[in-house]
């Protein structure tokens, strides 16, 4: 499952020319006419509405710069969870701190000393650990769920008048989880901790983590964007989402708490918000088999913002490698979507895997009567 | 090596819009408005200049037909010849048989055990065979290379005013082998077919198929189009290529051969057919692990019409699987090349493959100065 893990869900389609990944003033000189050249060029062509910015990377020294705290974890996780996590927050981040203005660097300011600290239990060994003492504890009836799983910091750079890249902002996603075990060698028990329950203390946590920044002076008046992501059950194909955000401008000053009606949801193993959508793939999933009885299996993700089905990934899984036949499932796989879901309104993507990875991607944006395609030979 | 071999190469990229897709006389009454609303609205598109259109598939009884013969080998080939051989032929048979007014059908006429025979030595127990009797001799002195490796068959259709599909054309593509191995327990030996001597054989192979598919009455009449592919070396990335067509419209008449000069050759490996095209591969190659350090490979193939490079595939192997770093990778990469091959006119495909298949696709089509780019979660 590991595979499928990753591969299914968000598909981020993207088709932006060159020009819109440069900062404003990375044209170089000697460069200049044939880049503006390009710019007026990348103006006259249609972006796809749907279409996603990325910041430019700020780079030091001449290599990207890695975050230490990255990938650490209090407990194992799915792919699903990591990859809704990671490119969740930078679309967070957009939010906050302008592609068009900021630079991207990955987080330095939370060390990998810090984040394992701050990812253990409080205890007298550990007084930075952010989840609570009986995190570590093996007598059942004191022990308490680790609510914090991981922590993940982008920083956000402009130029002064140097040149020189200086920290601007900073977005951190801490990702809390929806169920802990315990286990003592003796026994061992899951334990679900609700969304509610789990955001509280994430929102204590995130209070938390902003002062221990703000005890640097440098970071006194630092715009700190925080994210409270709700991991979903790691043997889940659809992965968590976020659930809440803040911006702390200055000080301890924060602003309300933003919050996201976000669901991922799989097509006929959970209870999707609505019935007729686990029907509707159910009817497409039948009808695309029926064609090609030879496919291996066909799976599909539901988005639900605000309990309105927003966005549908699926994977179809095959075994056969022939060119004509995959050009024949892509036509007849497209003619279903849009017949079965007509009068869906959200975006859909489609992911064609063969027995050597991806073979073609067919993609509708929303509001879009339309699919396109891509074969990946 | 098996997966590289497959991922490389040749990037089909379409974004077609669905209207293409569809026969002329695919609209089905009650739909009627819904369709003609699409394809104004497809043709309203900016369609990319280096767009391919793909056959409609003829379904009859609801199900794909597959071809009996396809892949049979004579012995075994490579994934980059596989590949290049059937997306190869789909090409060509565009050349002759227009996507606007085919359908497409899996070859039917050649049947599996056709296929075994023909690929098979010409001998008192095989007397159909295609390849030189010698070709079965356990003695040195008397063995001759098999020159065919493998028969590939597709068919183009037009609806009859019953609505029932007609055959109206068949494309044959004919894998030439470029090396042979004896062997006969005691001792083994590689031996090479050169270029002429493999399409010299092809060509009698070519017409001896066309006259036993001529031998049933209903295909005297029937447009045949043979295209000899000359397989690359099974240890390389690259692939072999087609080298002649040739065109039979109704019995033993024949066109002239039509001869191509395409070759895919793998930078760095290969002699290319210019030194500089090396040497700006080796200088992109090592502008981006400069900045990447962590990457664990790059490679690239170039592919050659008449001497002159007209595509360029690279593939960027990398272990890391940040979402960010992806993203930062994907904007450096393109200005590299961008800056690197800024005088090619060539089409660029770069693909990176993360440890759990491709994350990104960059393109640049021929002529153009901008890359666009595919993000793949």
């Amino acid at each position: 499952m590991k595979r499928l893990h990753h591969k299914l869900g968000l598909l981020a389609c993207l088709a932006l020319a060159l020009a819109g990944c440069q900062g404003p003033d990375q044209v170089e000189e000697g460069q200049a006419q044939e880049n503006s050249g390009q710019a007026s060029q990348a103006e006259e062509q249609d972006v796809p509405a749907l279409s996603i910015n990325h910041y430019p990377a700020a780079i030091e020294d001449g290599h990207y710069k890695m975050s230490e705290s990255r990938g650490l974890m209090a407990r194992p996780s799915s792919e699903a969870n990591l990859r809704n996590f990671e490119e969740g927050l930078y679309r967070i981040a957009e939010g906050q701190f302008s592609t068009e203005e900021y630079y991207f660097q990955e987080g330095q300011l939370i060390t990998r000393e810090m984040a394992n600290q701050w990812l253990g239990a409080k205890t007298k060994d550990n007084p930075e650990g952010l989840n609570p003492e009986g995190s570590a504890s093996d007598k059942r009836e004191d022990y308490q769920p680790k609510y914090l799983n991981s922590i993940l910091e982008y920083n956000f750079m402009k130029k002064d008048d140097e040149d020189n890249y200086q920290l601007e902002g900073v977005t951190i996603g801490l990702a809390l989880n929806s169920e802990d075990t315990f286990s003592n060698g003796e026994s061992q028990e899951k334990i679900s901790i609700d969304k509610d329950q789990a955001l509280e203390h994430g929102k204590q946590i995130a209070e938390e983590v902003v002062a221990r920044i703000r005890k640097d002076k440098k970071y006194a008046k630092l715009p700190i964007q925080v994210a409270l992501f709700y991991n979903g059950p790691t043997d889940s194909l659809a992965g968590g989402s976020y659930a809440s955000e803040v911006v702390s401008v200055a000080g301890t000053a924060f602003s309300d708490w933003e919050n996201y009606d976000t669901q991922h949801l799989v097509f006929g193993v959970d209870d999707a918000a609505a019935e007729e959508d686990n029907v509707a793939f159910a009817r497409f999933t039948s009808e695309v088999e029926d064609f090609f009885p030879r496919l291996s299996g066909i799976s599909g993700v539901g988005t639900y913002e605000e309990g309105r089905l927003s966005q549908i990934d699926i994977e179809i899984n095959t075994q056969f490698d022939s060119y004509s036949e995959l050009v024949a499932l892509v036509q007849h796989t497209m003619n279903t979507a849009n017949t079965i879901f007509r009068n869906n309104r959200g975006s859909i993507s489609i992911r064609v895997e063969g027995p050597s990875g991806v073979r073609a991607i067919m993609e509708r944006q929303a509001g879009e009567n339309n699919f396109t395609y891509e074969m990946i030979s």
